[in-house]
């Protein structure tokens, strides 16, 4: 089967993956590239194959033009695959949480993804992030993402909700990194780029961090909260 | 005076500072908003002001209409202050140095520049990187551009001609993090996104290390660096 049509039904439904509201009403993402479709195989998170290359071969693949790979793809240039997945479902909750509190840029929670899976993160909680199907977040990720546990959820509910745990935010008037040691259950939260963690958060954590910085006003919090999971990873 | 007219010569002149050939060509560049306009306010690089803000006054000022402001931003919904300034001539070297070998992501690069200049890296060589007066790479600095010494440069070049340095590079298998102690005068190498450092560079490194990670192949380039130079500025 080749579809050559960018007026294929199937086609103009998948392409409509593009945005979030389609994605939402049907639990289905786009990825692109040779890299992203060798993680979404082992994690079998794959619904439908579109290829321009002949060597990719299977019950759900389906071959196509390049017009077509060009409609569902949103890289210029884009590499010879793009597959259809199924949104992940696992909620596990593991020892080690982040909770991102309204970041909205797509790169850098890509960015902190990748470092949470690298540093063993590996229960997420967004608290009104941008959405994580999104394909800049997708590619910031490099595949990470299908190793992760993500739940939507509201950070003081889920402070509520598992009290067994160390929390730690981060201020501009906090205590230094280093005092933070060996933690058994940990939760770091992150807030949004340009206003931090909220108040009512700040007031329940158990410790509030600051990175020693100088002449800047504050770090990218992609790299300031991978600094962190750094230090957390490497003294317990 | 005020600017109406998008085909005025001036605003048609200025806009061209878009394409890195004419900021090379003219030595000058763009950037947007209240904070960068700040910040460069306060190194003195402003040649002029375009403005829709009636309160920004000065013999440099040139106040414009909604959509010549609008013909010079790259972002959709601009700021009121676009400021033409002259490029960085500082070119200290200073006792830690940050060597970039092929960045090529505009964040990747505005974030590093950040991040060197929160843990006092304040001398940059760029070898082959994205021009760090693409205005991506402008507005991820944050301003920390202003305050940084650019010297464009190749880095065994630069190896060869500073000896007095401890250089340490960044490699999948090299020593860990915590082998860096008190370094009075220290280069760190990063390299490109994809390919790493070259590997005439590694072999002429004093040290190569590796940040301990798991599940992941790499961390992004500005959280690698940014944890390393953490690290340096934490432990000397």
């Amino acid at each position: 089967m080749e579809i050559t049509s960018v007026n294929n039904q199937l086609i103009k439904d998948m392409a409509k993956l593009h945005q979030k509201k389609h994605r939402d009403e049907t639990s289905l993402f786009l990825i692109e590239g040779y890299h992203l479709y060798e993680e979404a195989l082992k994690m079998d998170v794959i619904k439908t194959i579109f290829t321009t290359d002949d060597i990719i071969q299977g019950h759900n693949v389906i071959h196509v033009s390049q017009s077509v790979l060009e409609k569902l793809a949103k890289t210029n240039n884009p590499q010879k695959v793009i597959c259809v997945c199924e949104k992940l479902k696992r909620e596990k909750i593991n020892d080690r949480v982040l909770i991102l509190e309204g970041i909205q840029d797509p790169g850098n929670l890509g960015t902190l993804l990748r470092s949470a899976l690298a540093f063993d993160f590996k229960t997420i909680i967004l608290d009104n992030t941008v959405d994580i199907y999104n394909d800049k977040v997708i590619r910031s990720t490099q595949g990470a993402m299908f190793k992760l546990n993500f739940i939507e959820m509201g950070t003081l509910d889920f402070m509520n909700l598992y009290r067994d745990y160390t929390y730690i935010g981060t201020s501009l008037k906090g205590e230094p990194l280093e005092s933070i040691r060996a933690l058994d259950r940990v939760v770091l939260i992150l807030g949004n780029e340009g206003n931090g963690l909220s108040l009512d958060v700040l007031k329940n954590t158990n410790k509030n961090v600051t990175i020693k910085i100088s002449e800047v006003e504050s770090l990218n919090v992609g790299v300031a909260g991978s600094i962190i999971m750094h230090h957390i990873n490497s003294n317990t």
